[in-house]
């Protein structure tokens, strides 16, 4: 029996409006359940999405930045203030309770919930208008940014109608085509000619329509905020990792920080009297807690932590902007099982875990990776457990995983490290938990105390005034 | 250098008052930062306290009571009709990030952070008046309920002052010259003389003293609601299992279950006329975790709920009553990870791995392990993995554990569950997330979306109008 029929077909569908299903918002649109009080109409809408943080990853930041800067991270601060509305938000798709990234976008970008991989496209085959789409039809600028390929599942939710997610080179021409106001992130290899396999050249296609483009951090730095469209594109795949980049000086010179796009972004797009809505996606959150990688997923956390207080900083000027802050869904609900002392040595860390596995390779010796351990988070594994990490190179088996071409041994790594950083991990993908979501600013009330994903698409719709009728 | 002295002499204690540890509720009370608006009065306040619950626990027994019941859960519900206020809350301890239940009721209890192990005993030797005895003070009945020995942390953390945790023939004492209105869960063996170490007959102590004292289901559902202190006692040590006493005639029968016990527990409570404070416990939710054990965790978390849905009814009728809902720490940081239909597996479940694993002794062969896994929870581990659990019977070395004195093999068997309900655990312990918290009713403005423990404390009295200085 499919999914659908099971619940058309049993006591669960018969017990009519008492049952909320994850396929409910199919049927019944779920803006109708908003209660709009009275609350001022946003003219802008920044919507923050750190994916696949589970709210031990929150945790962990928030109780990192106490103990690495001596105050909350700019998330607490504002629940601290009291001046965030909180919601706790059921994460499934149309086929899943663990959503993936595309379902997920989806939901808020379209206001339905569709199978695993979809973007926009409904079991039934439905084809909803992404949410970019309606507000730039309603007259507002609009835009993502992200830390993963601009043409990844979370910003093209927003964006797009495709069948599968991995279309990511045809989801580049599709941006072509709509020239969006700002997109900006990693996926050169998506655009270049070199890269692509049919070999066209995306970003002179971008130039030749009269788009800004750029390549490298000084080039962002150095863009103005001209009224065309803007197209950043700053690295092959995914952009480095925060801390990663932090210690590595030509990584810093030539690639900007989250904070750093979302800061030009908010520039170019508040030209537009008329408002604007930008998406920001902390992607490679997601990577990390998929590859288990502490200091790279807490260090991310807290890059787009900074870029919340950026955007707190220029809605709370503004007035009439609505900030909600989210994520798509956990993933490997990572926790502190044990010593502050091990937690506190993730003050210290220079470099990821990927880091340390990218750089070792077979020709090293156990001596070898103890030190490069030791140089990248300040302490020294055992002999046996760097043999242990050295058989995955050297059989040539690795692990497979996400975001993990070259098979490296991120959980394995990830169960060595935890009698060091008492950090422990409940899988490699992502969760069925209910997610933390935030609001603050014009529109804000909106937000119920639980909600399901879709019905932040018509929140957001109705905190700006924007009728799907409209358009 | 010891961890306070860590925060003394650096950068982090200079800053001054920027700076938020989680030691800093020692210097300055943090019911100064709690900004009182105008609101009813709290005649009874009822807090509850599912143990050891990460947002996992939560979320998947509300996916459950979707696909079992129809509806959402209780806590959910309460979310969905934007009824509660809701905030996330830092469980540090004064000497760790992460709590144990002793330390966490304490900060409640006494609205200071001590170490892990004590109640309401500061690392400075500082005894704080337990909150319970301040409402008794103030004229209020109190009382505690709770599904594990009632002389365990959590319930003991609002009642007494104690150097460790693990006193629990004491506590039973200190109980009995403390009067308290209601006092019900497990731990027969620490009132019996049979089972106490210095042979005190304590429950004999009880009734000379005028309590009444009733130690079965039926007992229970016929005393009197009459003004003497009530003592109740069901089960040798922590109670059972819902999910196990649901399916066993016997056990029903003579073992009342949380909801049973909290109903009578108001009827008592709410006859005095200046109101009541009752702490009510699902301590086997944290028992549950630490043992990954899927079945009772949530089965116990759904039966937390019932609970619930009898407090907010009561509470919604009185409309004097702040209600209180939230967890002490994380534990074991629990998630969904794959197929929805191996989720709904647990929609059928009959007993728990505790009772599966229990029922296995060293003659069992691997087709009869099979046999009784099937029978308790319809799916059939295949022939490998029976051996493999086996092998820690015939073997005698089993697990080390947390309420595992038979060292059966918990975190083993979870592990092979993993691919039939796709449930994964972090560890099996405690965890430092943030936690979920939520108020309802006469007072719940005052709560905060971002608190530290030590806040419920000082939320507590203000909401009642109880000062600290009266007592």
């Amino acid at each position: 029996m499919k999914r659908r029929d099971f619940f058309r077909n049993t006591a669960l569908a018969a017990a009519g409006s008492a049952v909320i299903s994850p396929f409910q918002s199919v049927a019944m649109p779920t803006h109708r359940l908003l209660n709009h009080v009275a609350g001022k109409r946003a003219k802008n809408i920044i919507f923050m999405v750190s994916d696949g943080m589970s709210v031990g990853t929150l945790s962990m930041a928030n109780m990192l930045s106490e103990r690495r800067e001596g105050k909350l991270c700019a998330w607490m601060s504002l629940y601290q203030e009291k001046k965030a509305v909180r919601g706790l938000m059921d994460t499934a798709s149309a086929n899943s309770l663990v959503t993936d990234s595309a379902a997920a976008s989806s939901s808020w970008g379209g206001g339905v919930r569709v199978n695993n991989g979809a973007l926009n496209v409904t079991p039934e085959g439905d084809r909803p208008v992404p949410i970019l789409q309606k507000f730039k039809a309603a007259g507002k600028s609009v835009g993502c940014v992200t830390t993963v390929p601009i043409t990844h599942a979370t910003p093209a939710g927003f964006c797009v109608n495709s069948d599968s997610r991995g279309d990511q080179a045809e989801i580049a021409l599709m941006y072509h085509d709509l020239r969006f106001d700002v997109m900006m992130g990693g996926g050169t290899e998506f655009f270049s000619a070199d890269n692509r396999k049919d070999k066209q050249d995306v970003f002179g296609k971008f130039v030749s329509s009269d788009f800004s483009v750029v390549k490298t951090r000084d080039e962002l730095l150095a863009a103005d905020v001209s009224g065309k469209p803007f197209l950043g594109v700053f690295y092959p795949n995914g952009l480095p990792y925060a801390l990663d980049r932090e210690h590595d000086e030509a990584l810093k010179a030539n690639t900007p920080s989250l904070t750093e796009m979302v800061t030009a972004a908010i520039k170019r797009l508040a030209q537009n009297s008329k408002g604007f809505v930008l998406q920001i996606e902390a992607g490679k959150v997601d990577w990390s807690a998929h590859a288990n990688d502490t200091g790279a997923l807490i260090y991310d956390q807290l890059e787009f932590d900074r870029a919340l207080a950026a955007v707190l900083s220029f809605a709370e000027a503004d007035g009439e902007t609505l900030v909600i802050v989210t994520t798509d869904h956990g993933n490997a609900n990572p926790g502190l099982f044990g010593a502050t002392a091990n937690f506190e040595k993730i003050i210290d860390f220079k470099h990821t875990n990927d880091w340390v596995l990218q750089g070792i390779d077979r020709d090293f010796n156990a001596h070898q990776v103890r030190e490069r351990i030791e140089y990248a988070q300040g302490y020294a594994i055992n002999a046996d457990e760097a043999v242990r990490l050295l058989a995955h190179y050297v059989t040539d088996r690795g692990e497979d995983g996400l975001y993990n071409p070259y098979k490296l041994p991120f959980a394995d790594f990830a169960d060595i490290q935890r009698k060091y950083t008492s950090i422990g991990w409940a899988g490699t993908g992502h969760s069925g938990d209910h997610v933390e979501v935030a609001a603050y600013g014009a529109g804000a009330e909106l937000l119920k105390p639980f909600v399901r994903n879709t019905d932040l698409h018509y929140l957001m719709l109705e905190a700006a005034g924007v009728k799907s009728a409209q358009i």
